[in-house]
């Protein structure tokens, strides 16, 4: 059964703070094979990559073939039906029009002092995608990571994606073209990771990895950080649904389901003013989960990490769901704007009723990937932001540097910093010749 | 003596190949004593940091005396001389005024299918900040990391330095009252980095670490990252110049050797089209490192990771300098601008002669906290954007749901997340009632 919590019980406190606190994710510890991986595909390159996929995937590869050719992905795709490849455009669609609006501007200015100041935004040249084999590959994911990074203006990107027993998914590879993807490998697990950050005789290097994996590409993907970057680390998936009494409870318990069916270790909460909503609503999803296909995962996240919250106001509501902050966040309340505006910590809100969550993991325009684990308390989503870079631009004329040049001297002198000040004084000398 | 270099050169490819690839940093190994630290400090709060800092400061503490009292803060900043104080307001004036443009914008718009889409930025609630105690406290740096996280509007912030056998650095106290901090205390190392993230009897714990430290910092932070953020992991510091024939030697010398005096790891590099010019200038160093207070540091870095680098044009030494992808540069250069427009990756670039470098380590405005170790490629130096974080916003209408539901359900069929699709249709079916 899922956590009954009422804020007006003597030990809410207490017991809010443990669901805020409990672990939900086992994170096998295998760095050290990790280590191993990555070591041998530096030293090795397309051979190690060669035998860890035969190992991992039982796929004998050549380096000849770790990429997939033009025409593979033609036939692969082309028995893709014409429902879901007008389905994934539109979705391609709308997110490059919400990522187009997320370019940051170039900026420079003189100021009173004559010195000419800025920024400049530049992309990064080559990105990295991982996309998860088996279960949790998923097309909708390839649209989020590729999209910004084109909109970003990324020159190269390269896809990896494991094929296990070589069976590939052809709506993968078709999200992969329609999203302007360049190279696609068959490799998947540390070793991809490994490949995409370090190069091979065949995988030309990237400056940035993104996409989820499992522990292994986790792991992988924080062994390689400064090397290359990285995008955040994904926990299991949570939603917290805030809900007053006019609702169906069937959406909300969709809902709910919608995140328990990603992941055993997803959460799925409902914040509500009333009672009779939340008996509704546990009602439905014990129906639901009845017939559900993916009733073997929903049901433990359910029952495990699942929580009902019944509160004596909205404002309450909203301030738990600051302290849980939240990677997705519904409203579903007659003023959803209006409780937004009381919102300082979520990935992503979902307005109204009207808007189930899972219209943002496909086609709303706005990024699913978002931060996990209560990270949007210092965290964003995924975003054009990732894939560029700012670099700052500072001109100094004689006037300005007669202006400003003589702090700079005493506050590097006060640091010990002589030669920072010698830069400083024989300029000012020069002024004074 | 540091490497010299010519495009000329037919071994220059290999030469330069193994100058981007050279290792500057020996990071000692020191994973486990932080681990240990940390859990120590998360079972026994307060006084793990008590015995902590008796043993690595020499500083008997209590409690009570963890935290600077106003009244201290008072007397030691009484002691700074009022050039040192003018030179710090005006530093930080220009710090907030250059950081106050960074401000990202919210945005919301109705697209055509009727679903209004967006996003709002929020600061971090609280952000705590690193120090380094002895030689390294820069009270700079702390204009530098407080003064963004304020224009943020992060409500509280958070300083830790130590002080080692008592002894406090008043500019470094005067630099913090300045930018805003809110609470200083005075641990060090990995335990006050375990202080921040998970909070003790005294001291809360932020969302948000910032600053510089050496290994057992940068080892902590790592570690505490994911519960809560960290900013860039600093490497040793490096400059390049790219100067023509028409410059005054000594001026480029003096900027060379504003790295090279930070640490015997640090890295300037010279490019430019005349011989003469790398020849005057390297004459210009081994002048100065005669006399320079810190040539014990600044001289082991000139010789063991410095290099000069002659090219047949300036396009070459862009091209090259786009290779390192250096934390500053330095175009000492006819037309500056021209060349600027060329640079993809740079941390910082400081435009014509009559800028140094140093100017931007204090009162240019632009921050000083930057990308190193090539790490420009896909990352940027601190900013507004680091105390800021983005939730996006999305609201369908019915309408708008009958418009681009159905793509969602599909999709999530695709996926076989029978739950997402089932959430979508149960709102679609209501519109065909």
């Amino acid at each position: 059964m899922p956590v009954f919590l009422n804020t007006a019980d003597a030990d809410f406190e207490t017991a809010f703070a443990a669901l805020l606190g409990a672990k939900r994710e086992d994170s096998p510890d295998v760095d050290n094979v990790v280590a191993g991986i990555i070591a041998d595909v530096r030293a090795r390159g397309d051979a190690a990559l060669v035998d860890l996929t035969q190992k991992f995937d039982r796929l004998v590869l050549t380096p000849e073939t770790l990429r997939f050719s033009e025409e593979e992905i033609e036939a692969l795709v082309a028995a893709v039906p014409a429902h879901e490849r007008a389905a994934l455009e539109l979705a391609a669609e709308r997110i490059r029009a919400y990522h187009a609006r997320q370019m940051p501007e170039d900026a420079q200015w003189t100021d009173e002092s004559g010195a000419t100041l800025g920024w400049r935004w530049t992309p990064v040249s080559a990105a990295g995608l991982y996309v998860p084999g088996g279960l949790a590959s998923y097309p909708s994911s390839v649209l989020m990571n590729a999209i910004p990074a084109k909109v970003a203006g990324v020159e190269r990107l390269a896809m990896v994606v494991p094929t296990p027993d070589g069976v590939a998914n052809p709506l993968v590879l078709l999200a992969a073209r329609i999203a302007g993807v360049s190279e696609i490998y068959r490799i998947g697990g540390a070793q991809a990771v490994a490949a995409l950050a370090y190069g091979t005789e065949t995988i030309a290097p990237v400056d940035k990895i993104t996409g989820p994996g499992n522990a292994f590409v986790a792991a992988a993907k924080r062994r390689v950080f400064g090397k290359v970057g990285i995008d955040m680390i994904a926990g299991p998936s949570e939603i917290l649904v805030i809900a007053d009494g006019d609702n169906d409870p069937d959406w909300i318990a969709l809902d709910l389901l919608s995140q328990a069916e990603h992941d055993e270790s997803a959460q799925s909460i409902l914040i509500t003013d009333s009672p009779a909503m939340a008996k509704a609503v546990v009602a439905s999803v014990e129906k639901y989960l009845e017939t559900l296909e993916r009733r073997a995962i929903a049901g433990p996240s359910w029952r495990d990490y699942g929580a009902v919250i019944v509160v004596e106001d909205m404002d309450r509501a909203v301030a738990l769901s600051n302290r849980v902050a939240p990677e997705h966040l519904e409203l579903c309340v007659a003023d959803p704007d209006a409780l937004a505006e009381k919102i300082t910590h979520a990935g992503a809100i979902f307005l109204g009723a009207w808007t189930p969550e899972a219209i943002g993991d496909y086609v709303g325009g706005p990024n699913h990937v978002l931060p996990t684990a209560r990270s949007a308390r210092f965290s964003s989503g995924l975003s054009v932001m990732d894939f560029v870079k700012r670099t700052t631009l500072a001109k100094m004329t004689p006037a300005a540097l007669r202006s400003i040049g003589p702090a700079a001297e005493t506050l590097a002198i006060s640091e010990s910093l002589e030669a920072h000040g010698l830069s400083v004084r024989a300029r000012l000398s020069r002024l004074n010749e």
